[in-house]
């Protein structure tokens, strides 16, 4: 037990870190008036989303919380769950609440730091990231670390079956973490995408006026929404895959303590406490990766990231290897579950399977950038066939993201497989906390993007000098590789945990098997693997009506606020050239300033993506309930399975399709020349292009990454309600 | 085996049927000159597409046949499986051959009929498609069964494993079926779309002649391609799945042979024979309904069709409880091949699982039409979508296409979980053999719409008067919602008898379970789940490969015939309004007729299909041996259950997502007034409509139907190789 207190000292030196960082950026120079009031139009349109959404949830939390509570059986479970629930869903809030608060600080100090140079830009920038990732991890940690260490001496068990009660109570803060995630993930992509495709289609391609410009009245709504969508949303995904994975090692773990219980010298407990102490481990390794962050002048910014993200997983494997052999005797017998034979697990096999999850996540993370990033052939495909017309670029696009499924399904497939042989079902799990171990520093990357994105968005609002701008853009281009790695990463650990849990349910469920040939577990697996295909439909359509909304209101502003008209009329007059407007011109487009009502932008993507997450985020809780009860365990476990291997591929099939279509058009607006042809903006080709990247935005940052989060929370829906049905 | 021959005697009936009425089409006027020409390009397109696949398919048949000669093993199987799958392969040629025959027969015979009137014109059309439904069941019933007599008098197998080895030898009857449906689907599917692109993007929208004119070369290739594609290729794959539902069943039925023998008075064998019975029954209730199908001047032909369809469906229920109920004794008891314990099986629980696969099947035909047909609430959806823009018109009918795998998944998996309670596996297996007992009037329905298709075009191109086209379009217009009706239903029922297929492939390989919380398994489920969507990546890819090859050939005859340029020259003068051609116009507009080279597009379609259509070919093969061979039958069992479930919805998504982009295009066309707004042709929605049907082209009539060959093909590969691989 005292390694679980070392453990919670790393959860506590997470969120020190976390604060530490947050009082640094909060004492860098904010930039001029202008920017300090977009700044504030920013992070208050952000934190009106969060409290929007929080005083839903709310009630979504009460319900559940009492659902939970009646419902617990004194034999297996306790209404303790109804708790730990709680603090999981408390602790995912302020994970997001804390990360969103830093991010609309750190954005427009981004901005100002670029005046000076790219160094101190990506210092900013990745300080803001690094206390999202520290943050998320201390607080998983904290909770479920906290939780774990509370119920242990209430409860003290000393047998496998006491144990897994536990663990069974303390599921519910992995429930919690998940239900919050799934809603911010789905409400956050709603957002996001609503306003920028208002922003896009009304200012831009109607209007003229360019991205992020401040006459557009989406345009806070658009900056509000990759906070929201990006840095919550992630934070969100990732929390719930870290403590799923912990959690799901946990359980399985608990299958060893009746046989270690003699030989490990902790009361069998060392193979439930590991998960613990390498996330604690993981936390001390990210926060000593940040400090190998480090960019000069003219440097590459992506370089510096992946240094220090690399560095820290080095470094991870080493420490995993010193934990395994200090926790765990070098050889244990014991009867598998699955084969109910015995079985002799090593500690060197637990340690080669937290090296496959470490290097899966890597290699699927790599696959993803090379069939999303710019510059590579099939990106460089989608482009060329953008020149016959929006058809043929979507056509291959789709082709584009259906192909990338290949290699990530042969090597989550292999994985699983080399886990298991070397530490059976536990082996999986500590596969995917291998992979997740490093959340924190993987966070602060992934999170780094979206604040670059915005300070580019403020430089320009802000009509800062262009050399600003460019150095931003340096910033944002690195961080549309680091999220499309973050993106692969996330979908091949949203996999393993979501295994890790499906086994730790079976074991709950004291299920040995859950056999296809079963009709009713056939039936689970197929009506498991439509959900994702529509849970996608209603999140794409749930965008497609909030951009309507989205696009009405701003259709309304320009043509009923009198000055935005006059300065519009000014915009097309010289076709978006400000060089050229007169002293007059000049006057009616200051008389604009300040007269877009982005507040009202703001409320309507709010209370969209409120509206909208309600329905896609009760189909994942009251399915698994429904197939539990209604059915029996068999036919659950055959509607994860479904949902986990359809969920994995839909998400990587959208995701890629997404990105590709967006590197595609990127490369065109930047001039690509292709076997001596040059592509640009402005032509048939570009206008093709942007077709794909509008289809692909609900695809890669609404339903994708929302699928990610639905699998896991399906499994840890069927955990928690594990004992109840059985 | 008295049943067996009275079956065999029904496939006879069925040919003799097919080539009585093939006669009747032969002496029908074929009309004028020009338009026998038009047929004989035609005719002589698809055969010489037919022959190139064949050459090249002999070698894949002789190659394989001597693999399986090779390997069979004395004690389960024997070399005589690969007579069975030349057998198998020969007949599903045939029967292509046959159907392709008689559609390119019945195509210029009906544009004649449609001369006179709407009733000779739909009777000719749907004796076409009706000679291709009966030659399909014929050639089944006849070479199945046939083997079946041939190996019941060789073998004489008296117990329940020996007729399991006599079976598994008749299987590869069904893996020649499925081998060469797979080739024909994906080479007749990229084909089809390769020409049909080829003509629209530079006929229509570049030279903007209209579609079907004969200056168009790719034009005789875009008719071939419907008779490959649409009849041939939709033959081959109900072919398919009738004779794998009717093997599946047998397979199943073994299994009582042990217990049946002391009361059936028949060795036992009454399960085995009753799917051929069924079968055989099916052809005759399938001829009487083809007399029912009857319409008069100002009718409606879809009712026609509906009526004859619904009718043979009624008198087949009746007729399968007149043979359940002869065949099978009341009650029997035999240990569950699932559950290991006793179970009492009924034949009033085999007649509910024939029942509840005929009202799955027209459920889910049901439900296609509805998400994908004219002025339904979804297809309106997707054209209220287009007016702002392709980008919106594309997510519509993308999350259109997700949403309708929902009622489909449910319904097959209720109708699994049914299936299974009134009559075990072997229930499963009869309720996709009852799905398909009407295959020969369901083919005929199916096979009607491209005759009544290629009328229409054959008429344009015959410069035939207006009222004939109209006659045609509205046979058309009924046609394309049969096959919306007949493509839900051929892919409910591939699932089923997957399923069936897969059922078999356990008992064979003698797996009592295929536990998913094995990791191989669930590794082999996440692989399989992926196949279909690389191998729809691989079909969109050489579709679009091969219409970029006939788009250039197209430019380049337009470039390069000087006849043809000073033709298209005048066309673009007048703007394709020929009633404004002066008498020189006219000469010179004469000079170009027959001057584009078809049979140039009609041997570029030919040769990319045929070269394309391996790779995808292939991996259908390839990949369950691997599976099976190297990992074992357990994950090679997930393999299958992954690319079923997967497949299965992704034919539904692609195949409906596809049909509504269709007649999303068609309403705009056609001038739909929605919320009173009129869109109409030309318009910016009809554009965007424009590329919604091109990107929906690939999937629903290329990618989406091979996958469901795809699935059951892998099956069969599946429950060939069984006995080798345990």
């Amino acid at each position: 037990m005292n390694l679980t207190y070392l453990t919670l000292g790393a959860g506590v030196l997470a969120l020190g870190y976390s604060f530490y960082r947050t009082a640094w950026i909060s004492k860098q120079d904010p930039g001029t008036e202008k920017m300090v009031k977009i700044g504030h139009y920013i992070s208050s349109g952000a934190m009106a989303f969060l409290r929007a959404e929080y005083k839903v949830l709310i009630w979504f939390v009460l319900a559940v919380a009492i659902l939970l509570g009646l419902s617990a059986n004194e034999q297996s479970s306790h209404s303790l769950v109804a708790v730990s629930f709680i603090v999981g869903a408390l602790c995912s809030a302020l994970a997001g609440f804390l990360g969103m608060r830093v991010a609309t600080k750190a954005n427009y100090r981004t901005a100002h730091a670029a005046r000076t140079g790219l160094e101190s830009a990506l210092k900013v920038a990745f300080t803001g990231g690094s206390v999202m990732g520290m943050g998320v991890v201390g607080l998983g940690v904290l909770g479920l670390g906290g939780l774990f260490a509370l119920y242990m001496l209430y409860f003290a068990p000393t047998t496998g079956s006491e144990m897994d009660r536990v663990l069974n109570i303390l599921s519910g803060f992995s429930l919690g973490a998940s239900s919050i995630a799934l809603f911010a993930r789905v409400g956050g992509g709603i957002y996001t995408k609503a306003a920028d495709v208002g922003a896009d289609l009304v200012g831009k391609v109607e209007a003229g006026i360019p991205e992020d410009h401040p006459l557009n009245p989406a345009t806070i709504a658009d900056n509000v929404g990759d906070n929201v969508g990006d840095v919550a949303g992630m934070g969100a995904d990732l929390f719930e895959s870290y403590v799923g994975s912990i959690l799901g090692s946990m359980v399985l773990g608990a299958a060893f303590i009746d046989v270690l219980k003699d030989v490990d010298g902790m009361n069998g407990l060392s193979a439930v406490i590991l998960p613990l102490a390498l996330a604690g481990l993981g936390i001390v390794c990210s926060i000593i990766g940040t400090f190998f962050v480090r960019v000069k002048e003219g440097g590459d910014p992506g370089r510096a990231l992946s240094f220090g993200h690399y560095f820290s997983s080095a470094i991870m494997i080493g420490g995993a290897a010193y934990a395994i052999y200090a926790l765990l005797p070098a050889t244990w017998t014991t009867t598998s579950i699955l084969e109910g034979t015995d079985r002799v697990f090593t500690a060197t096999g637990v340690l080669v399977a937290t090296v496959i999850g470490l290097i899966a996540g890597v290699l699927v993370g790599g696959i993803t950038e090379y069939y999303t990033g710019t510059d590579k052939k099939p990106v460089t495909g989608i482009v060329f066939q953008s020149t016959t017309g929006s058809a043929t670029n979507i056509i291959a696009g789709l082709g584009l993201g259906m192909l990338s499924t290949g290699l990530p399904a042969l090597i989550i497939g292999a994985s699983i497989v080399g886990a298991y042989h070397f530490a059976g079902l536990y082996g999986i799990a500590i596969a995917a906390l291998g992979m997740l171990a490093n959340t924190g520093i993987q966070l602060a990357v992934d999170a780094y993007g979206p604040i670059s994105d915005n300070a580019g968005g403020i430089a320009e609002m802000a009509e800062l000098p262009p050399e600003v701008r460019e150095r931003t853009d340096k910033l944002d281009a690195v961080g549309n590789t680091t999220a499309a790695i973050g993106k692969g990463f996330a979908i091949a650990s949203a996999a393993l945990t979501a295994l890790a849990l499906f086994s730790a349910f079976m074991k709950q469920a004291g299920l040995k098997a859950i056999n296809v040939a079963n009709p009713t577990v056939m039936a689970g697996l197929l009506i498991g693997a439509m959900l994702p295909y529509v849970f996608s439909a209603l999140a794409m359509g749930a965008v497609g009506r909030a951009a309507r909304s989205m696009i009405n209101e701003v259709r309304r502003q320009f043509n009923s606020i009198p000055e935005l008209k006059n300065a519009l009329a000014i915009m097309k007059k010289y076709d978006g050239d400000m060089k050229k407007l007169t002293t007059s011109d000049r006057k009616i487009f200051d008389a604009a300033e300040g007269k877009p009502e982005y507040a009202k932008c703001v409320e309507i993507s709010t209370s969209a993506a409120i509206r909208e997450m309600i329905l896609p985020g009760l189909l994942a809780v009251v399915a698994p309930v429904l197939a539990g009860f209604l059915v029996g365990p068999e036919a659950l476990g055959g509607l994860l399975a479904g949902v986990t291997v359809s969920g994995v591929l839909m998400a990587i099939f959208q995701s890629n399709a997404g990105g590709a279509w967006d590197n595609a058009k990127k490369m065109i607006e930047k001039g690509a020349t292709i076997d001596g042809v040059l592509y640009k903006k402005g032509s048939d080709a570009h206008k093709a292009a942007v077709t794909g990247d509008t289809v692909g935005d609900p695809l890669k940052d609404t339903s994708g990454p929302s699928i990610n989060i639905l699998i896991k929370l399906m499994s840890v829906v069927a955990l928690v309600i594990a004992p109840l049905i059985i």
